[in-house]
């Protein structure tokens, strides 16, 4: 990857004399950004541009070249992919467009570039995107104009030429630094998760941007996001049905399930944003120390917005604790006309000295009850000559020095405001509410990197015995009631459970078990049971179970219309208790996957259920408890008890383990899972398992 | 009101020789914003200032003044209205800090400044603000240094001076223009109601901003919201029980529950805003036609700006319509290397020449199947030449032309943004998320007005009766069975419910109504009947009634040291179905308010119930009942049949009438009122009603 940010040569394929031509662009961007590396020009037409000889083709360049640029018609790529393979090129940047992004057309020149790849061990990017820039010593291979940026420790990673360009502008005018840029375009060779691993280990590199329409190694990017320590951003679009045709059309995104991606970032500790501008303030907030605890102190030049700053500490779940009277009495000593409250959130009110702003600032970051501080610094009259330029470089000077995190706001006239994010290397946001919402961005990743150090229980299970029995289960449409079998070798609380072939047999069961007995249909056709009246509930006589026995089969026979009814499984009636249901299945993108919401039938009505990558901890587990619509229910509510959260947040556990690990089950459907009072446990009761085919 | 915007003499009051002096910049603002009428300085200590004698008192100056602005020390004010209204001036801003924002000391003074105006019959803004200021006339009476702003039909009403000015200097930004500016500070003589009164008919204003932390007469600002025609755009913050505090301190403001004030927004047609970027991007698209209809069309120059456009399209709900091929023949004609689809949204890829998006944009807007467009507009590398400038003009012209928005996002560099904002009259937006979220806004506002002429239907109820009832509930803990019969009174059913002194009583009115019922204690005591142990279900013998009977008794004697027990009231068991509770309460601020959630037990951890000011029209019913969580649950759901949607809502409007007529009425709680099958309506099955003492 290396080779890719700091080639001491470059072939720009694909220059002509033609003005509008974009090769020639590329060139002038490496001169323009200083490249101190050597630049070929290579197009068929021959000729001279900006001092350089342009060759005909790159094998009769005289001396080794690093690496390559194409810009030509996509017809002609892999053939020039060759000719690079044939000159001693391995590393290649590919922008021209017109591959898969068009559909079936391009499905064929894309088997063809990957063939020539391959042929000559070649690695490149692209095609279809703008390029690759290292703004440390202008190597900047792009066509479009790019900015002059300012060196720092961003990198960024866009799946859209134009969504890069625009965070690069954007970073630029906010004065982030930026290391190195790539446009990935259609992925289909080096794609986000080299880009990852690269950068995840480039020392020039503090944290990462990526802006995703898709994944292309979905479960492997999480993986890796998990082991890095540096702050990592992803703007994932296409999140939606309607978005999908125009992703598809200009790169080669695919739909995946966007809550499953949501909760796979969340796992392994990666700040996902809706926005470009959430992505830039997050950006900005990591440069500074994180925010470990949740209370805020607040300091304002306008009471106003120190309103609309606690309102979002309020939303946000950050407690504002009463400063150190020190710091009151620092205040109190140079206020004019004393007509200030004073306490947190502190509004300056007529109080104007610059110092004295530095003094209470310092004193406040230095309070043990303060993690963080919002300081709302709007001026519209305050003449400044230099004064807040060097209460900007104070700021900066305690942030490093208490490793609490200011985020300051800085108002004032728009060319101030310039003027200022020109001078300073410390961020600024535009809003009261942008910035404490970027300090919680900057809570969550600090308790999200806490969360990565917690491990999977190791819990004895049987795994041979599971997946022999998923094994006799491959081709039916379901497993029926050897999933009850497949949960125990689990350690998974199932109802007590018996089959019976005759209507005799059943009663003979449910007398065993002892009424109030239910009775399910067992059939391969019964994937749904409630769809072919294949349950009975509550029967308290042996006359009542052979009845229903009956039943049952003639409601399979109702509804399927050959259907194989082997019989019918006898439980227990289950006391009363809530009702959850727990899911396993694989995602496209991410593979396994645990699923937990409310159970019953009306579940659905209530929301989204919960999603995590399987397997997981009991800790999170129990977030995912916490993240139930309406969870007070478990907490005990008027007349209902609290309810048992370890031993369902165990099942949880194991049933994330079981999908995980038994590679052969396809989905799992847990539902309902009785859950009882503290110390009385949980019980699944019906269970649906599909296996692969 | 008019002479605070158009006088022709301004008097302003504290200028003094110090550099510092405050009112000072009051003069200079004056004089910067070319003020046409004449400017009168006063100051105790005499002098000259900027060509200006000062006068030591206002009564000195020798001819009429009609308008006057105090700047002077709190304690000084109430002397100097009176001076004001010896020389007879009858209206005055106070821009003098120092009143009730600092609590009890600060009551008395501002109790003195009403009293002075009352003498002399005199209308202030403030105290406590930074002043007015009139775009069109440049009277500008403010303190800080105001930009000098574009003038437009933007009128901006501020409780907080600080984040009044970051409106005006933000609008300047985006070259919003601006009608009227007015600091209320701290509301004490006109408040937010009297200016939305002068702005809603002042020729000059096209739309109106507030930035609100608390409400001087909240239903009256919600009743004449609701006869504007032009757009009215609410910053409402303090918002939370922390935030208030500190509003408190900066000016007045008091909290009151924030989701009524939510509701009774929504309900008057105003735009509410929870940011200050949200209220900019309101009062830009609020400056175009409004999005008629969802269908949008988007055209982009970017891919992926076009992906993130559709995504927030999908999660606002808005479709994107085949285009007319029409008008991508029209684009396939100008495509270059034909390496982009042509569909909507329409990704423009190699397609440069703005004369065809000219043509592309006007064909889209004429479209009928369109509503509005979003056109991202991303460049980085076309040299423009007045050529972008030709296209903004023309985008204005189709706007106004078809009258349907055309959302503008403009991405370049820094410069030409800047470069190209000054320019345009036409709103500029800066990301497709918020431009999508804007058109989100105008079809809102659209479908807010449409709303607004659904009339409360007139229904016979039998007022006097109620008001009766009411009367003799006076000064008891609750109204208890009456609050039955006043169900019955305003047409809403009711379980059957009979009262029963005795146990044997009891037994007999169980017989005639018919096993299996329900017993409840009737007591001033038992406001809430669970707590007392005062509910008896599923009788269904008459022993059980009178055992039943006894115990209820002992009930309220173990929970109540002197519980009256009046006796039990006999209902049918009533047959099973979804529960709600509809509630009814009075807001300080905004009245009779009519509430809808989830009924039984377990309904709080649903979520916050829904809200409205009462009353209602059923169409609104039926919208608070679509709001409520899970709401699928009432359409049918499994094996539960669709609920009858029109009798709740009947119900509710019943309901909201009540509350809204009957002012005796406290607090009602109708809970749970059972809801049945299509055809089979609801039941009150309890009720719970408080009388104002």
């Amino acid at each position: 990857m290396d080779t890719f940010f700091h080639a001491a040569s470059v072939a720009v394929i694909g220059v002509s004399p033609r003005p509008q031509n974009l090769g020639r662009r590329i060139v002038m961007n490496l001169q323009r950004q200083n490249y101190n590396g050597v630049i070929y020009a290579v197009g068929p037409r021959g000729g001279t541009f900006l001092g350089h000889y342009i060759y005909k083709s790159v094998e009769e360049i005289e001396r080794p070249v690093e690496l390559a640029v194409i810009l030509t018609p996509a017809p002609t790529v892999p053939e020039t992919v060759r000719s690079c393979g044939r000159a001693g090129i391995k590393r290649i940047v590919i922008e021209s467009g017109g591959f898969a992004e068009l559909g079936p057309e391009g499905d064929a020149l894309t088997r063809a570039l990957d063939d020539a790849a391959r042929e000559f061990g070649i690695r490149f990017v692209g095609p279809n995107g703008i390029g690759t820039f290292n703004v440390a010593n202008g190597l900047c291979v792009g066509f479009p104009i790019f900015p002059l940026s300012r060196f720092g420790g961003t990198s960024i990673v866009t799946q859209s030429g134009g969504v890069g360009l625009t965070y690069l502008v954007e970073f630029e005018s906010e004065s982030v630094g930026v290391s190195k840029f790539t446009s990935v375009g259609n992925k289909l060779n080096i794609d986000e998760v080299d880009l990852l691993e690269y950068l995840r280990d480039d020392p020039a590199t503090e944290r990462m941007v990526f802006y995703l329409e898709s994944f292309s190694r979905a479960r492997e990017f999480c993986r890796l996001a998990a082991t890095s320590d540096k702050p990592i951003i992803v703007h994932k679009s296409n999140t939606s049905a309607l978005s999908q045709s125009i992703a598809a059309s200009h790169t080669t995104a695919m739909l995946s399930d966007d809550r499953v991606a949501d909760a796979a970032l969340r796992q392994a500790g990666v700040i996902r944003t809706a926005t470009i501008r959430g992505a830039l303030d997050a950006a900005k907030i990591c440069s500074l120390p994180p925010m470990k605890g949740p209370r805020m102190g607040i300091v304002s030049r306008s009471g106003g917005h120190a309103v609309i700053a606690t309102d979002t500490c309020a939303a946000r779940g950050f407690p504002l604790p009463e400063f150190d009277p020190r710091v009151l009495e620092l205040a109190q000593r140079h206020v004019r006309a004393g007509v200030i409250k004073l306490q947190n959130p502190l509004d300056l009110g007529d109080l104007f000295e610059i110092d004295t702003y530095k003094e209470i600032l310092a004193d406040i970051l230095s309070q043990p009850q303060i993690d963080g501080v919002v300081f709302l610094l709007v001026y519209h009259s305050l003449e400044s000559e230099g004064r807040v330029e060097s209460l900007i470089d104070h700021v900066d000077g305690i942030v490093k020095k208490h490793r609490k995190p200011i985020a300051l706001v800085l108002q004032s006239w728009p060319e101030e405001v310039v003027r200022m994010k020109k001078y300073s290397h410390f961020p600024i946001f535009a809003t009261a509410e942008e910035a404490v919402e970027a300090l919680y961005v900057s809570r969550k990743r600090y308790r999200g990197l806490q969360r990565r150090t917690e491990s999977i229980p190791k819990i004895r299970v049987n795994r041979k015995e599971t997946a022999a029995i998923l094994t006799q289960g491959a081709g039916k449409p379901h497993l029926g009631r050897a999933a009850f079998d497949v949960l125990e070798r689990y350690g998974i609380p199932v109802v007590e459970t018996r089959f019976a072939q005759t209507a005799t047999e059943a009663a003979a069961h449910a007398k065993e078990i002892g009424f109030p007995v239910v009775l399910k249909t067992e059939s391969p056709q019964a994937v749904h049971k409630t769809d072919v009246d294949g349950v009975a509930l509550g029967l308290t006589r042996a006359a009542d179970v052979k009845q229903a026995f009956a039943d049952l089969k003639d409601g399979l026979a109702r509804h399927v219309r050959r259907g194989a009814f082997e019989g019918a499984i006898v439980q227990p009636m289950a006391p009363r208790g809530l009702e959850l249901f727990v899911g396993g299945t694989r995602d496209r993108d991410f593979g396994p996957v645990i699923v937990l919401g409310w159970g019953g039938t009306v579940a659905e009505a209530l929301g989204p259920p919960i999603i995590r990558l399987a397997p997981i901890s009991k800790k999170e587990a129990l977030r995912m408890i916490d993240e139930l619509p309406a969870r007070r229910l478990l907490d005990g509510i008027r007349k209902y008890p609290a309810m048992d959260l370890s031993a369902i947040a165990d099942l949880i556990v194991r049933a994330s383990l079981l999908i995980a690990e038994q590679g052969a089950l396809a989905e799992m459907d847990l539902n309902p899972v009785r859950l009882y009072a503290k110390g009385k446990g949980a019980l699944v009761l019906d269970a649906r398992m599909i296996v692969r085919s």
